[in-house]
């Protein structure tokens, strides 16, 4: 067995030591006989591993008491629907920030539920920056503003909170929680999917203050109120029991092994300077997105040269450098650095990009 | 090392054999370098893992090529939903026969899209019987019907497929799909949770006929579109690849190590004869679901002298006979059959339960 470094942006890399666990566990979890796979989830066993997972996943983030942690299925692309199906209230308007691919299929969403406000939009920009606190502009009675902090395609994430007074603040945090600090007290409501820092896809984990459930329409199908997921304990039917699990140990690896938030957010921040300070101190690779922009979990860039990107990508391959594409919307180079792509990728990344720049720069 | 007989209703037992090929490509699929859970879903890889998941399913069932087979989120519970706004049209009604739990959760969220006509109840038989075909009273102008063929709680299987004419017949066959041959051309729509025949919770398997996509209601989720999940290969977004792979494996090995459906329908046969014929031959052990209708999936059966309930629970369980409590909404005992429980297991418990009646009897 050879691990190679893995740059997908999602289903993106796991930590080795969380599939290791899951491995040895596969057939019998704790000499019970059966795999977590087999468990009821209503069984004592599963219900630990689940109150675990909630309890270090709140103990990572600093969840306050009055925000719910759910479970859910579905994906950021479920939540496109449910944010507005649970909070925008009969006939009622949001405010949403257009920075990119993923902000847009939620307004596109949203708008089938009510009206949309765009509060700001930087695709004149080629959504190259995100928008500043003083552009955006708030609708009187906005049932909430949602924004996206990391756009997993452009690789541009804001580098602030934005400021909405008493207005809910909705954040689809799907590429870039668990990253760094964040002060869960500024936001009603943040969902993200798994499938990056989190666990196996499958997963969906909303962080919502408990006043704001309740608020939904008629039409709200059961399996999307979020109500009924709180006053269920995410268990009104069988939840995703073993990416439950999965994101579980993935919880207890950042809190004991990397030594929480805080410790990863340095190694982030480091990794993701590195590989910046490579591509700017070439002339062979390109990154077009404002400096304080610049996403610390995805990093987009390109060749000088278009016609050397298969050229690039199956080198790269060859010497175990893995889905560094970009996405097939936009195409060029995408190096995904999330928490469990260990600095000693980045390192291989950087120092693979370098020899390539000099046999074909 | 070692694994118990596992007779829970779900999530239930998975064969051994695909736990061990999970195991053993956990941390390296094929020699790639990742794990199936690190792919991007629009990976070579993956897409041809989900390819010939979908294959093996469609040649075990037997899928007409004018039927789409879709891999969605959220369980039986979101089917509930999806079906009357895929498929009720505005201000339609639809026919459903009640025969259980979960007949009545699909009536209940049914009733929130339109208009439900009881076509058939055997409530006021306390769904010992599944009600014949002369009973179901069929409304003009239904856009479907709805049943559950094996009630997973009650333990009531239907014997028969109702012929309702041009009327499209939808079935939940969470816990009963690949246990049998059946007919699909007789089917409208079919849904099914994973976590019985198939595969790990939060996968959704949908058999869906052509002709019935497209006529969803206006206020339908995006993602709950059979329509757009079905135009774009169930991957419109992240599917639950892990749970995918796992299911695919579990049809390998229904296909190629059991020998296909018609031979799995012969074991379950038997499994379940020797247990229902235990319990008839038992003044201690009693089942009250009419002969004709009970269940080759889940088995409810009552001790003589309920109070006897917890030790037998226990000293099973010491047994290396685990979940074996009937669902918390009607107590007793229940052993689920699933395709993955061997023959080796009913023959264990039946040995148990009489060696517990010559004790306690």
């Amino acid at each position: 067995m050879t691990r190679k470094y893995n740059f997908c942006a999602g289903p993106a890399a796991l930590p080795e030591a969380v599939l290791k666990t899951a491995q040895a566990e596969i057939l019998d979890w704790q000499g019970r006989g059966l795999s977590v796979m087999e468990m009821s989830h209503r069984s004592d066993e599963f219900v630990a591993i689940a109150k675990k997972a909630e309890q270090d996943f709140r103990d990572l983030l600093g969840v306050p008491d009055n925000y719910k942690v759910l479970f859910m299925q579905g994906g950021a692309s479920s939540q496109f629907a449910m944010v507005p199906l649970n909070l925008l209230g009969q006939g009622g308007q949001a405010n949403y920030v257009n920075t990119g691919v993923w902000s847009k299929k939620a307004i596109a969403e949203a708008k089938r539920y009510g009206n949309v406000n765009i509060a700001a939009s930087t695709e004149d920009r080629n959504f190259f920056i995100a928008p500043s606190q003083s552009e955006l502009q708030l609708s009187e009675d906005a049932a909430y503003l949602h924004y996206t902090s990391n756009e997993t395609i452009g690789g541009l994430q804001f580098d602030y909170v934005p400021q909405v007074g008493d207005v809910p603040l909705v954040c689809d945090m799907s590429s870039d929680i668990l990253s760094a600090p964040i002060d869960i007290s500024q936001f009603g409501l943040i969902y993200a999917g798994a499938q990056k820092n989190i666990g196996p896809a499958g997963l969906t984990i909303v962080i919502v203050r408990e006043d704001l459930l309740g608020r939904e329409l008629a039409q709200n199908p059961t399996m999307f109120s979020y109500k009924v997921a709180a006053d269920n304990d995410s268990m009104y039917n069988t939840p995703p029991t073993y990416a439950l699990y999965l994101s579980g140990l993935v919880f207890d690896w950042l809190k004991n092994e990397v030594g929480g938030i805080d410790k990863m957010a340095e190694i982030n921040q480091r990794k993701a300077a590195k590989l910046y300070t490579a591509i700017d101190n070439s002339a062979f690779y390109g990154n077009p997105i404002a400096i304080p922009n610049r996403s610390i979990m995805n990093v987009p860039f390109t060749l000088a040269d278009a016609k050397l990107e298969s050229v690039f990508l199956k080198e790269a391959e060859a010497a175990g450098l893995l889905n560094l594409a970009g996405h097939r919307s936009v195409g060029g180079m995408r190096a995904s650095l999330y928490n469990a792509v260990p600095e000693a990728a980045v390192d291989a990344l950087i120092a693979f990009m370098a020899d390539f720049e000099q046999r074909q720069g």
